[in-house]
């Protein structure tokens, strides 16, 4: 059946090549002692020749009656020849329910060692391991078994096995109670031998690496450019599969959350005529004839909506900044979920769906997310995410009162410096016990020039920013709705009326009071997993520095 | 209440200024002829000066006792000056069960109409609309109902009203049974009174307009760059309500359908250092001190994605195409449904799970979306969308003889051209009745270098295109995951090896075999709702013209 399944089964990986050595004649006359290290050399080389020798014609021989030779090899690239009815069972589905049958699985080879008559290998599924193991018997040659032990890492096989439950817990895989006793085993795709990095490297808690090194073992761990230099490889490992699954479900509980909430998913451009958010730190388009921007923000775009009766509308998109800065939590291009929302009467209306919105988000994490939250934990340890219901929301004068309390001195309408941002969150997470909260009411000189005064006090405005664990992940405010205000504000701030006519046009033909705001995806994920660089929530992360891969 | 509630009702609505007539004496002299005039005329004037005299008179005297004064006027900008537990009712709730209540109601004019002691409104809100009526009476004064009648169309207004059921339907609203008696009125947001296109004509289906206009009627449609300068009244028509929420659908039902299938959402990075599908039809960035391109699809990173053990995947986000084409059907940025998804052993894994998710979407649309479809065939009457379970798969072949047994002469290995696909499309549907089918197998000369060859026939390859309403709107292929027929692909295809070297290197360390396919958003909302021109489902659409708003 075999045989019909892979027609052409073409090459069987290399056995060791015979190297030839030539010239030994030429070898003689000079010192005694050269010869006599010559002849042992000789002798040496002579008895090694044999036996290799020995090894090749033992090869060629059981080669040639190798009764297990259909049951191991290399497939022919899969060029979807024939179709196929084989079940494939995932390695996570390898449970002790399974004990005695016969399956196929597909998975790579995650470790592979070598032990006398057997071999045993640790197969690896995104965030699953089995141990599989092939002993010269019945249903394994010894080429096969020699055939298993020389696949290289990373190479992605098909095996027919026996899962057989194990006596003792196999704490080295994600399947522990079973193992599998191989019958077949083809490769489907090859690794090059030589990996740029190492799985079990890339997984190591990076104290330990550091630690152990330092103690002059040496046991490594992998850097940052090492990693995003060979994405592909650094995202096989269990912690960044676990990431990024998880960071799929963010977008998801915002969305799902959102339309339950009756919001409208729209559509924003990203190439643009004038800069969203001024004219600073935008990226330059050549457009045709012509030249144009990325977009810093989907801003004006979800406010234009409003004014076109689409009342609550959420957006989820890449956004610009052209910033020169290298820090930890800073990307060129990162992804927006942004939200913008017509109220009746007050923009806390607006806080609190945005708010309720995050602590969906937080508990579809907590409750759906577990293996994943753990898994990365595993490599970076955190203290589990705490929030609040309903949000803590204080006013950016407590935030300012509690920082001064503390030691720190600024002034009232000084804006928050990232040190004094992180030593807030951890004031309010001693006082509130809390790793989430809102900061209401910022100075208006700090906001963006559509951004809605505060009625009471000028020196205010009706704008918030959303903390986890210290560090800012939405910033956002009630928006000016009307074009007089909008006007006064954009020449109060210095801004080109003309380039900004569209916009302002926007708020002539009748607007809802609105407010809104955008959260950096990236910085969720980072904040609520507890992760230290920004670059590890992004797959193809872009800096200054960064364009590739 | 109302005084609470609005406390610094600001202004009222001017009425008429009485304009100054001066320098008369003046004017004496001069022939018999021009002096009867001019006593015609001041005899005239002095009339008018009086009647006006009079006018303001009356309306000081009735300002003063104007037993209605709180119950209108124009509202101070929401600012947020308070919060308000006042419910609102929405326009599309307004039905017989509400008859008798008093409420709340927050919405546009759509139009007024004076009438005697009367004022006929009609209140819209986002695809609903609903007549309300103001008559000189206990609860409304004269200057209270002359108030409502001057308001401009497209100002926002919250109204307390009684709802009265009607005897007859009212035709013109969608919520026909009832009217609102209004006992209040206010003017949360004025429009200006001129506005650049007016909503009725902005529905009005195109035969329509142009064929009374034709009759000397001159009943007017809006143009298309009229539509898309003022976007932002054009969003507000019933149509363009309905079309959006339908795409909002699209995006959610896509999502759904794949998550549920154990995809996982990626994000990947737009700005990158070479160009994806090739040097043609790319935008140039520019990036700090060196310069970028914008992604003209995800494949490299979705692909990238797949070698990282993601497995199935998709995106959704903007793709950029620097083509230099004004067509009814081709964006130079438009929205990218893309997925990809390793298989076992044959690509038409993928293509059945990708004709599933499609067949999923027009389930959805069809039942959840039938009063948007149903308004916007208003406007553009269309068939309603057919399709088959399983869905049709034809070889390019079969349509390729299909045309020709139609007349068309074309080449084996030729692509289709535009009007051929469109043929192509209506054989297809007169043939097995469907507006939805699979073509597979394509040339192998006409597709991207990453394309997997067919193994059977060296002409072909395993790609397909998949139609709607004769219209591409996916392409997609079995992608080469061998590096080395790889890199034999892209040099065969004259591509700069070094520049997609980080792509190829994607697949030295074991790569699945894998397919999928883009596509394009706004090109299956146009045909599954029978439109004809791709700009009216991008709410900012973008071509080599446009780039605003």
């Amino acid at each position: 059946m075999v045989g019909m399944l892979f027609p052409h089964l073409s090459e069987k990986l290399p056995g060791r090549k015979l190297k030839k050595r030539a010239g030994e004649e030429e070898q003689q006359a000079q010192s005694k002692k050269a010869l006599k290290k010559q002849q042992k050399e000789a002798e040496k080389a002579a008895k090694k020749a044999e036996k290799q020798a020995k090894l090749a014609a033992e090869q060629q021989e059981t080669d040639e009656d190798d009764f297990a030779k259909d049951r191991y090899g290399i497939c022919p690239m899969v060029q979807s020849q024939q179709k196929l009815d084989r079940v494939l069972v995932r390695v996570q589905d390898l449970t002790p329910e399974k004990a005695e049958q016969q399956i196929w699985v597909r998975a790579r080879i995650h470790t592979s060692r070598a032990k006398g008559k057997q071999c045993f290998l640790v197969l690896r599924h995104q965030q699953s391991t089995v141990q599989a193991l092939l002993a010269v018997g019945d249903r394994a040659s010894k080429q096969m078994v020699k055939f298993a032990a020389n696949l290289t890492k990373e190479s992605i096989i098909d095996v027919e096995a026996v899962v057989k439950k194990v006596e003792q817990k196999i704490e080295s895989c994600s399947q522990q109670d079973v193992e599998l006793h191989v019958e077949r085993i083809f490769v489907i795709s090859q690794s090059e031998a030589r990996l740029p990095l190492q799985l079990e490297d890339a997984v190591r808690p990076e104290g330990e690496g550091d630690e152990v090194r330092n103690g002059g073992e040496g046991r490594a761990t992998v850097n940052q450019d090492t990693r995003l230099d060979n994405r592909v490889i650094d995202l096989r490992t269990t912690t960044s599969q676990a990431i990024f699954r998880l960071q799929s479900g963010v977008c998801q509980l915002f969305r799902d959350t959102l339309i339950n909430k009756g919001f409208v998913e729209i559509q924003t451009p990203k190439i643009i005529s004038a800069a969203s958010e001024g004219g600073a730190n935008v990226f330059t388009v050549s457009y045709f004839k012509t030249s144009a921007y990325l977009a810093q923000s989907p801003q004006l775009y979800k406010q234009m909506c409003i004014c076109a009766d689409f009342d609550k509308v959420f957006c989820v998109g890449p956004v610009f900044r052209a910033e020169d800065s290298n820090t930890h939590r800073h990307l060129t291009e990162f992804v927006g979920l942004d939200i913008e929302m017509a109220f009746n009467y007050h923009y806390h209306e607006v806080i609190d769906s945005i708010t309720d919105t995050m602590v969906q988000i937080f508990k579809g994490l907590r409750d759906r997310f577990q293996t994943e939250i753990q898994t990365v934990n595993k490599q970076y340890p955190s203290e589990p995410f705490k929030f609040l219901e309903p949000t803590l929301r204080l006013e950016y004068k407590e935030g300012v009162a509690m920082l001064r309390a503390a030691g720190v001195e600024m002034g009232d309408e000084e804006d928050l410096s990232t040190p004094n941002e992180k030593l807030l969150g951890r004031l309010v997470k001693e006082k509130y016990d809390t790793d989430f909260y809102v900061l209401d009411k910022y100075p208006l000189a700090v906001r963006p020039f559509y951004t809605m005064p505060d009625p009471n006090n000028p020196k205010y405005s009706n704008s918030y920013d959303m903390f986890m664990r210290g560090e800012e992940i939405l910033s956002g405010a009630q928006r000016v709705h009307d074009a007089q205000l909008l006007t006064e504000r954009a020449m109060h701030h210095g801004i080109d009326l003309e380039k900004i006519k569209a916009y302002i046009d926007s708020f002539r033909y009748g607007a809802p009071p609105h407010a809104g705001g955008g959260i950096g995806l990236e910085r969720v994920t980072m904040l609520y997993l507890g992760l230290h660089n920004v670059r590890q929530t992004s797959m193809f992360p872009r800096d200054p520095k960064r364009l590739t891969p």
